[in-house]
């Protein structure tokens, strides 16, 4: 039985979360058979989509009352517009996207979608409803890299998805996840049951639009 | 050559919008064809859509600085959640449909999408970009009706889509749409060139999910 | 004791309410020796503060979850922006106050900051943290109106104080903040006990910002 | 004649800010006679200033969609929340203070309005109102400091008050304020001449509030 509000956020988006690894996109990365061209727009609206994210923290960090959440909401701003970036943009060159070009790319209605409804939530309510909104989407990646790597350990050396892969399998990662679980239940201490509820659903709606977000790859949705 | 701020909004959708009147949904409603079924999880939606609809004016009447704006912006709010919402609810339960049950109904995604998009363009912007967000399609359904009356002036007297067809062909909705178009105008007076953009590319961004409703309608999405 | 979270947040402002009662301004009122440029001057400064209090309940109508509540809200803004209103104007204008010109006075730097605070925590948080920001005043508008009427009957018929005190001792007033009342312990609900404080704290400032508004009336700060 | 925005802005509030040099608590820094506890009531009340401080330029990070000002926002948020602390710290310590006890200390009403109605304007409006907000304090600052130096360089050494001095009238800082000064009129390029009044309504407020912020660290106000 789970108790902790991240637990039960987690299992709200269990089903979906797990389908995730049977997704041709996923799957694509997994084997190797993925089309570059699906990747470099996966990377491309990926990009786009960091920059909302960010600002998601950013209205975090400015609504925040607890010193700790403020901080590690502020650190992800900079991680995200700065030294994370940075790999980002260093990979994307390598993908041969043209960085400048990629910035300019017109986001996806699916992208807009998903970032906007984190946006909106982040308006309307606090801390703890974005750490919700964040927190199965960010454990699905780790999910889904930890995966591949078990199942086959040489895909980390493909020359296009190893990075990526390493990236989402690596202990930083599931550090920075271990960190977001312990800020979602401390952001959430003292919430009633309706209260708890709505962080699930909040959850969930998130974890539908990663797996539109999925599709709209695949399908290289304009 | 349109100069108006809200003539280049609706400029901007023109060429969605005009699609909207070949939508398989829109000619099922136009030739009494559409399955009732359709219509009803479509009225279900809108009615979700409307409590929405009425938060995104909320919110603009808390930023304005411009009585008549806020004002304008109360009324719908108001009637919203009051008066019209009867006439919805009265249409509703003559379709059938237990009004209690349709406000427990979990909104589709891609209602949500739209109505997420709207309340962050609320939050994030202002009565300027509000109105840029509302215009085209409260423009649309009038174009929509009005031809469907001209093509065919007795489809007002179908059964159930009859009262539909007439109220937006209504001289009073037109009316409405001409306030909403100077208040418009009157939001974004001073505005610059950069500003007057992006009301336009907001003003897009909610017909093309005006046309995933039209869509997700049709194929009745869960 | 104390158990509701209503209780709780007046408690936590009761010396400061009933210091009110004394106040030079208050006291004014309920012997009739207000001078009346004072109470003109309290009385636009109200006017302003009214149009930026149904901004407050206009956020809050775009942020709640509750039906109740958010019809609740609505009605505030409604009531305040158009009903209410009137009656304001009219007592405005019996006391030879220009309505056009009373808008256009600038708000008194004290009233900004009282207004601001309530538009922060509206932005900020959500129906419970608005509910707290009011309630404190609003009980203590009917607990000297009520004192007034209890202490000297007679002081109703003041030609110019004695509507304000009618206004405000009446059943209407008290029905009024006993749906407050219930509305607060509503969204409230489920709220643990560092929210519970923070209501409180929110509450007491409100509070300390009505003593200011009376100070500033008083003193009729530029 | 003043043509860009900033100087409008810094403009707007030119008497109120020359007026500064002549508050007692600045002239107090100026000849060192200035009562410590003074300088450290100040200091704590400045310290939680910052951190709501940080709160403005958060939120206006998550608005922006400007690359540039929204990395000059997410820079202020981290320089407050780490390294310009720090100093802030080094600095509270050695004049005694103890920092985790003044993070505990009741943030003052003037400081509590000043800080309100910067996240007002934050969250109503966008990132040229947040830097219009910011602009005439960060400028009155150096300009205070700049002129106690050059009438009396030996101020630089005060034990308690030379390193505040140092601070605030070195290159550094002066090379900040250049920076908010071209990031205000990139912020409001384009703007109408209505916003651009409403820029300069904002800056003055601001101007007022740090007025009061003198005031209250003189009279050390609960």
């Amino acid at each position: 039985m789970v108790n902790s509000v991240s637990g039960r956020i987690l299992e709200g988006s269990r089903v979906l979360v797990d389908g995730f690894n049977t997704h041709p996109f996923v799957l694509g990365i997994a084997n190797g058979t993925l089309p570059l061209e699906k990747f470099k727009y996966f990377m491309i609206q990926d990009y786009l989509y960091l920059m909302e994210y960010a600002k998601v923290f950013a209205i975090g960090a400015g609504k925040s009352y607890d010193d700790e959440i403020t901080d590690a909401f502020t650190a992800y701003v900079s991680s995200i517009r700065s030294g994370e970036m940075d790999i980002h943009r260093g990979y994307m060159s390598r993908l041969g996207i043209d960085v400048a070009e990629a910035a300019k790319t017109r986001m996806a209605q699916d992208n807009l979608s998903y970032t906007s409804y984190m946006l909106r939530i982040a308006y309307e309510a606090g801390p703890a409803e974005i750490c919700a909104a964040i927190l199965p989407c960010a454990v699905s990646y780790e999910e889904i890299a930890v995966k591949m790597v078990k199942e086959d350990p040489s895909c980390v050396e493909h020359d296009f998805f190893g990075e990526w892969i390493k990236g989402y399998s690596s202990m930083e990662y599931h550090a920075e996840n271990e960190e977001l679980i312990r800020i979602t239940d401390k952001a959430a201490a003292g919430y009633g049951e309706e209260q708890i509820k709505r962080l699930v659903e909040i959850g969930n709606r998130c974890t539908l639009y990663e797996k539109a977000f999925w599709d709209m790859s695949w399908e290289m949705r304009k």
